[in-house]
């Protein structure tokens, strides 16, 4: 069943976080992995909750992502996060895994808590050891509030390139009660395997088994964090990680909850909200790309088509120039692995129809220019061939892009 | 059973191109369609040739494709291909297909052949029609022969935003006779769904009947064309057809022929070469990027890997910034749809080793940069898991793909 933001309310909380739902506080400092930006950062649980986690595909998983998974594979909860930036601790061997482990130890030591309780997330240069000495030191300077000062600290400590802190916080009604969920995330290229990685971390005060929250994310993430897209590339880090406190006081939810579909639909709205930021915030882009596509035989072929739309070179090089060059859409649509009828489709871009039943159709180029001008650029593609319907997210493909990854390390 | 040079003996004739082989002439004229360059070829065969074609598996053909499919499907035979560049001819509906009817019988009628011995070939912007007055005065001047003059004339007028012409041509002893093979190619985005495309045009003196020649076409295609990536992007355009009018007298060849493994090498060495070119040249190119993968489960796995290498943005813009970022082929590596061992894994840059078992190796960076200044790079990769071996060949992305694909069209 499709649900709409029309027929469910969901409230967006202004300059909320992953604070914003009850019981959590979150901190971060600077340990000395980076020159003077902050570079290590904690969300903390008032309790043990109940969680879920996505990993990356990548045939080589990092360490801190293989300690997450043997912390929840013992009672599938996880009190407290620790993240770092700078060293993605990834092609690391045996130091690696060990590093990974006692960065979990010295935090549960911390904050008195069992190690499985505690989750261990990095993100920066692939192939370097941690320096562990300014971990242990950095993470006693961990002192987590509750509050925006903290919370943006925490927002600030997981960035590599990003420019931006990625941040939400929305709010639904279940039960009666009001049930919130905050979210934070980090990603600049999408997934530059160097800088590694995408991180979403998502809290929420919802009533919910480690189960079925596992079940919703899965299927959120598929419709928003695996549809953006910068530069194609998978990282060896990615991971997003969904904790749920149950401190709002709802009944329990499961599928046949009465308001199974608000709280899908408040994990999508945070899901959402933060790969767009994350799609807008890619390295070196100046636009945001979503493209909107109809009419596919289902909504599986219709994302793989948006996404193969939004991760084009050509595509985004075109966005960047602001050249209305449906071409490249076309080109994008006829490599997509998914069923298209090369005879009825239609394309605009923004209010602009440029193809319709897969004829050119007379467009001002003054118009489409003055559109393309806009920081948000839509696409809209209709296959005319059935139900499906997908979006994805990305960006323009600028100079910037190349000066940024020409140079990363150095 | 992999053939390598050492065993066989295949000559490379220095500046041999298409005309190379006995009975073929060539020419390229300015037909219009682009404002000084010359736009429009032929390459014609003294005798029906036998041929064989491999096509774009993009979901919109273009229409000249599908005239080329009409004129082979009579009888398996071709004499002459007409190409021309600055319009692809695709997404124009009934009306661009009828055009490309129309430039076949053109092409007929000027050289006495019968319509379905013409193969049609266009390369340019989508959604335009063609300019039919100008192409029927430019097939009128067209007098194909059989000198370099004319062929560089052909090897020009199909080029799009190629800065240089691409050809070659090899030969071997088949039946104690030579047979020669000579290509032309053109692509630069591979394949900038715009400009769309890439062209692969190859001839050879060869006795060998349509079958067999198909099936030596399709085996190489895998391991030459279809592992080049400049983009990432499929064009709706591309294509690559072989004749073969048997002037060298060997005796017909079919896979029992003690020759066979002679001619498939002389094939691969040709559209290899072609490849090469086309990686090369790609849009804003500095350097040519070769990618070797060993140690893969098959071949097909080595081949995945090697073009998920060779086709990252990251990887492709470290090689631009000489940065010896060995972590973003990792990146690409545990992308690939691959077996992938994650522990046995060796990379070397050139002659510098990085990872060996997985383990990241100390080496020197300013080697590592010395290297990377230089025109060529080969990567290495062992996966140690097996017999499977493969290549792909790209470029580096670099400001001037950005420049150039941002404003294309204008």
């Amino acid at each position: 069943m499709q649900v709409t933001s029309q027929t469910i309310s969901i409230k967006e909380i202004a300059g909320g976080s992953v604070i914003s739902p009850k019981g959590f506080k979150a901190d971060g400092v600077h340990a000395g992995l980076r020159y003077s930006k902050k570079d290590l950062g904690i969300i903390i649980s008032d309790l043990p909750a109940n969680c879920a986690a996505v990993y990356t595909t990548s045939h080589f998983q990092a360490a801190p992502l293989k300690v997450t998974k043997d912390s929840i594979a013992m009672e599938q909860k996880i009190q407290a996060m620790i993240v770092n930036s700078a060293c993605a601790n990834a092609c690391t061997g045996e130091k690696g895994l060990n590093d990974a482990f006692q960065m979990r130890k010295w935090t549960a030591e911390k904050f008195g808590l069992a190690e499985h309780l505690v989750a261990v997330a990095s993100t920066g240069v692939i192939g370097e050891f941690l320096p562990m000495e300014k971990i242990e030191q950095g993470i006693q300077k961990l002192h987590p509030e509750c509050d925006p000062l903290h919370s943006d600290a925490f927002q600030t400590a997981i960035l590599t390139t990003d420019i931006v802190m990625k941040h939400c916080c929305y709010s639904a009604i279940i039960d009666g009660v009001t049930v919130s969920m905050g979210g934070a995330a980090k990603g600049s290229g999408m997934i530059n395997p160097n800088m590694a990685t995408m991180l979403g971390f998502i809290t929420t005060d919802a009533n919910i088994d480690s189960t079925h929250l596992q079940a919703a994310l899965g299927q959120v993430t598929d419709t928003s964090f695996n549809q953006i897209t910068v530069d194609g590339d998978t990282s060896t880090n990615d991971m997003v990680l969904c904790l749920a406190n149950g401190l709002s006081g709802n009944k329990q939810l499961t599928p046949n909850h009465l308001d199974w579909e608000v709280f899908v639909e408040l994990l999508s709205k945070t899901c959402e909200s933060l790969a767009r930021q994350i799609a807008k915030d890619g390295e070196g882009a100046t636009k945001l790309i979503e493209v909107n596509v109809q009419g596919a035989e289902c909504d599986l072929d219709a994302r793989k088509i948006a996404k193969q739309i939004v991760g084009s070179n050509l595509v985004k090089t075109a966005v960047y120039g602001e050249d209305a060059n449906w071409g490249r859409i076309i080109g994008a649509i006829g490599q997509a692995d998914a069923h298209v009828n090369p005879y009825t489709v239609d394309i605009a871009i923004g209010p602009i129809v440029m193809l319709k039943n897969s004829e050119p159709q007379p467009f001002s180029e003054e118009d489409a220019s003055e559109y393309l001008r806009n920081p948000n650029i839509q696409i809209y593609v209709d296959l005319h061939q059935g139900n499906g319907t997908g979006k994805a997210w990305g960006c323009d493909l600028s100079y910037d892009y190349v000066k940024i990854n020409a140079s990363y390390r150095s």
